[in-house]
């Protein structure tokens, strides 16, 4: 999933503003996080943990330019040696990071290796900035990015600094333009995943168009549309990972999670609308609205714990539910109509309506704001194989609820507002139609068990 | 305020357990924390910042017996050196820590200095474990904590071990039970200030009763009542303090809140109800519902940031404000009730007022679940002095909202249910009554525009 | 063994010139050092390592008082538990260090806890702090530190702080005078373990006679003298323990050290006079000229390597050998005479020996500047027990040289050139003659195997 | 200076005997340190700090390959940022480190900036690493480093890893072979700076030719001669800065130094023969023989304390000399002789000779095993200007000795036994014939006052 941000700064504080700026982000990823900034020299800190954590005893440097990550930890990934952002330098002197996930990553990477190029981690994000540096080496900057995008499948918003001279700022997203990236100026130039690392300054937002690139040189700002297919923003920014505040391609999260509550069926008699703290708020509160039933906030999280998703492992999960205690009174003898984000392996669900029958709740209805997740996800979102998505195995019925309701595909396009959504996850219409041949290597991969362990 | 736990492990699990406890109950100190445990051999750690910074390396060692403690800083204090629990090592090897404020602290501190007692700190909790050990040099601990509770004048719920022969747990309460404190046994003992620290571990809930003593020795547990008065529980604990799936003398966090909304006056004509994150959402519903407007959290919080009440100077307060965020969607062109828990010296107020009209608000109508604070707190919450509250002050206006609305002191009784509280904060009417002389010590050094500082 | 240091500072620089002193005597102990400091509070700092390393990023604060200490390890110390100085809150806050070994410490321990005293460590320095908190609760200094003298029995030079109103530097030295202690004055006051922390700042050197107390109040210096038995310094410190610079009770340690290599028998025929690095160069240097025969470092040292003596474990021993490299040129096809300071186990011998042998010498001859070294210390030097001491166990051929030579008992004398000298365990004659009790269970224990673990 | 070390070792154990012999070798540099290793994936780790201090916490992994390093700081040098080896990841993987100095540097530099790489520290070890990159892309390996060859003038005895397949050791030294380098084999391979990392080993000794290459891929080994000028060996290793238990081009450093010491003239009368220590200590003691006077460890160095000569400031040049402690008794009233292995600012002279004169000697004589140092060092050694060089200045009555004898070159020459030495810095001699722009560049620069500092 993770995170990124870019800033061309007036003065020389674009370090100080990539720190704050990544705090903004910070849910997009917690478990590691990095800095590459750029004044005649470049410097690179990066490290395992909360932003908080890593840049603690930071001694901020002036810098005029910079870029920042956060990463939320896939399976198999190494904290360390896969934390971005990366680094070469020739030609140039070249920073990258990225948020989102290169399809044809094992070909690339065989690709470059024969070229003699060593990769020493397993982050896409590192191919991604070879791939940008051998472009470089011969060519000029656009034809060099369109080039990485006729090469790259999948998604990527990335933000690059290239060291030439006074330095630029290179900011670019793939042409399906899956994963959000918006970018702002006023004096000075800042890109992020989300509009609220913008608001924080009071700078104007705009998206990034898909296919586009932005450079930053000194105090011009260019846009470039290099290449254009449809658009296919991911849907599950809306539904759970971006923060409620923020504004993608013109629709209002916290707008669209109301709506996405409000158009979710009820068909059993409930007492009370209790939502999953912290994501499920919004879509609990507009199905209590809708539904004319008291909306209460029944289950509390320790707020010194994580985010339960975020977590890599089974074992993190876990302690995840345990972190959540239940206010008994709001539901002992209750008909209780529980509001979750979604359901992927059904775990986390199982754990919360068993708590919720432990307090006394008569019955427990679950209701999810996101339809059935029935397929992986190849462009960033954590999701598990296809044996893992309890909707995918058919076994709702273990979760123990006395009902489980789910968005509708027509509920939540009509809730977020948008056609051209990557809904690949919930009706396996991939948007990137070239590639079948990755597809198939990577579902055999699936079909082994992991996708990722090997590299 | 700060907040304590003490384990009497059935295993030899009390640091283990004490450290998850101390997590539960974060909220009440994020300053600095420690922890010291006893298992043949006394072991302390203490440190700044949150448990999970100080314990991260933590080699958790196999203990019997353990108390914690988290703090949040009070003007003047030394974040180091003030740290708690405290260790002396005669008689016994006694640790202490504390929830709560030694009022007759100045006469004590130069009494015990009189007797070539050397204090390091400026904490009452160093001063309270000194004369613990003082009177149980030539007393049995049940004379010892009585003398305890004689000599000190003010609030304190304290946790300890006396390291003899086998080690005690020693835990107990003021007189007038300011403070929380509650204990719970499932095979072992755990004592904490509030009750998620034992819902986390299913253990059930009883309240330590004020002037009552606790003693664990081995698998007995012997409960004195060693002094009673009235009992004048402090009322900010349901309003702001405590989390809000805590129940505090049989009445709950969350229950006490809706209440405290829903008995707000409103007198003129709003569009939508929006909490101050995350303290006043409970009274925002219970507001909204109980005068038919939406409810809606138009203001979000970065979830990596701290408290803004809890932080200690002006500057950190600002910042504060900076983490929030509105959604502008919910609040343009509208007319917005704001509920806030409390209003204390109104600078924070004033800002979210300044940040909703900022954002297309057409009027802000700010209510406080609290009553108007008009007198300092000397038992344990960090109020400034009656100079800075702006109640006190009589500068309502000065928060530039269209209309400010508070609750009244009887709406506060009845939102909690109970009679014996502490309101000195709110009415003057300070439950210790026979020190009058201290009382007018504090108020002149208040006067003289700081209490601790001397120190 | 450890060094110790005492500053009462002209300025506010006790706790720099502490800093500076411990590293003139680091060669005392680089297992874990620390500093207390006094100046209205008291401050103290210790670790595991070099002072360079754990005072390597110390805020150094103005104090005008300070004492530190280094310490080398002793089988079956915690490194980190039993580090010095320690510290008492009550009477007035006292701070102690101490170079030395008290006899009766399985006594008084015992004596301690039955009146309530806890002691976390081992480390009999925390033992002979509490014994004077304990003697000054009812009484003047003089009478305290004269009762500390009646109820303790071994050797200690002890430096500590009393905190009373301005504060004390309180300095005394056991009555036997075993372990060296030096003082002097240029305005301010130091007292050290040698001579050499005084050279460095210019000030002229004392001894501090055994049975005395020295305390520095203000700016008056107050010598009493309270006890008084014969003298009975340790004739370690000159053979090894001290730096080639110090002067101990008068008498020069290189002078010493030059003459004991000249008393050293030759009744072979030898090319070549080498040196054990670092200590026995001066006894080599003295032998060679003695004999008319040429003097050579045949073995050099890694400079980055600490002393093997010093080191806890048979294994640390090993590698301290692997330190050394033979010159080849200096050994091949040579006589060598080999002069070390002195033999305890053989174990480095052995190898240095056969080192020497495979660089090619025709023959090795032993000598040790050290007579043999028969009983063990019960005083303050790591000997091991008579089971471990080779020449105890009669195994010198074991080490493999062609022969072996000692220094004679009157020889050392005459080297020295003070006559009374404690040489227990050369002659078995030890000096604390009232505590055959004691040392009887020491005995005992030593036959068990070892001497200190119980604890 | 600097220091380097290159293992392929016989099993997984590189990087433990890079740990090991950088040790061997730690005088040599004691600024920073870092190992590069390589097993299927690169691990890269360097810091400032003594190599016991960097890598006190290193995991040490299983590696087969291994280069590692120690520098010693220049002036203008940032011990982070210019800490060696260094690293690109295109072709191949290369990692690089060396001792030496590239004299057309600025050149080289501006060239591959026109290329577009990027250089980030001021340290030609970076810049090395890159020549031989560009070389690699297009280059056979032999052809690539005979390009290096010709392009880089100066000095340099390089290791390096080469990434590819299984991985390859590449070991070359400049045509000139100024700076030391040494290897040998056992199963396994090393290389390092001074024979006395291999001694530790028992690894058999040889040169790297001047010129050639050294290639180890897998159990092959590989020497090509790729170049070869006229020997110009630099003098100083045997005077100063090798220990004194190496060998280098089969002279022994040791011989070398006691024959420095006879060569000396004596025309006074002296009573007593002192070395500075530590490195003085052969010339004195080979001075004292071939005059026939005694010969004293007068001055007593802290063993806790760095090398004078390597220190970067003129004040740690001075904290250095209070590191020195005079033993009164070898000094008072005599005529002393006192032996330093050179005389660079005069500096340390003046203040050793003060301190002896204060000690009460009564004449104080200076000899300086090594000639009179008249002329900058472009090869490696951190010899400052002209300006700054006391015998340039003709102002050896400076140092306030009695009288100064220097040895003559004949005397130099003779005892170190070899004819092809660079003696540059002596007598203006520079080795490098080709270069003589590149010299008034660094001339002029010299004039301006600092040589390092623009980068």
């Amino acid at each position: 999933m993770c995170g990124i941000v870019s800033i061309a700064g007036q003065k020389d504080n674009a370090s100080q503003l990539a720190l704050e700026s990544l705090m903004s982000i910070q849910h997009r990823g917690q478990d590691s996080c990095g800095i590459l900034c750029y004044n005649d020299t470049i410097t690179l800190k990066k490290g395992t943990g909360l932003v908080s954590e890593v840049f603690s005893n930071w001694n901020v440097q002036k810098n005029r330019l910079a870029i920042g990550h956060v990463r939320y930890p896939t399976i198999g990934t190494d904290p360390v040696r896969d934390a971005q952002p990366f680094y070469v330098n020739y030609p140039y002197g070249i920073g990258l990071c990225h948020n989102g996930n290169i399809v044809n990553y094992c070909e690339l990477r065989e690709e470059l290796m024969e070229k003699k190029r060593r990769l020493q981690s397993n982050c896409d994000g590192e191919l991604l900035l070879n791939v940008m540096a051998e472009e470089l080496i011969d060519n000029e900057l656009d034809q060099a990015i369109e080039n990485v995008m006729n090469r790259t499948l999948g998604s990527y918003s990335a933000v690059s600094i290239v060291a030439d001279s006074q330095g630029k700022i290179v900011v670019f997203r793939d042409p399906l333009g899956i994963r959000p990236l918006v970018f702002g100026e006023n004096g000075g130039f800042m890109a992020a995943s989300e509009s609220v690392a913008l608001d924080k300054w009071g700078i104007p937002v705009n998206d990034v168009l898909p296919g586009e690139m932005i450079v930053v040189d000194g105090s011009d700002l260019m846009r470039t549309q290099l290449k254009r297919e449809h658009h296919a923003h991911c849907m599950f920014e809306w539904v759970y990972f971006s923060r409620a505040d923020s504004v993608i391609e013109g629709s209002s999260v916290y707008q669209a999670r109301l709506q996405l509550g409000k158009n979710l069926n009820l068909q059993h008699d409930v007492d009370v609308a209790i939502p999953v703290p912290d994501t499920a708020r919004p879509a609990a509160l507009g199905f209590a609205e809708q539904h004319g039933i008291p909306y209460r906030e029944g289950l509390i999280k320790n707020r010194y714990a994580g985010r339960s998703f975020i977590m890599g492992t089974q074992q993190k999960r876990e302690r995840a539910v345990s972190k959540l205690n239940v206010i008994k009174s709001e539901v002992k003898d209750k008909k209780v109509a529980l509001i979750d984000d979604s359901i992927v392996r059904g775990t986390t669900s199982r754990k919360i309506v068993s708590l919720i029958r432990k307090a006394g709740a008569k019955e427990v209805h679950l209701f999810s704001s996101c339809p059935k997740i029935l397929y992986p996800c190849f462009y960033g979102i954590d999701f598990p194989s296809k044996r893992e998505l309890i909707a995918s195995r058919g076994e709702i019925d273990s979760i123990g609820a006395d009902s489980v309701t789910y968005q509708t595909l027509g509920g939540l396009r009509k809730a977020i507002g948008l056609d051209d959504l990557c809904m690949a996850c919930l009706d396996g219409d991939y948007p990137v139609e070239c590639c079948t041949a990755q597809f198939e290597t990577l579902r055999e991969k699936e079909r082994e068990g992991c996708i990722w362990q090997e590299y």
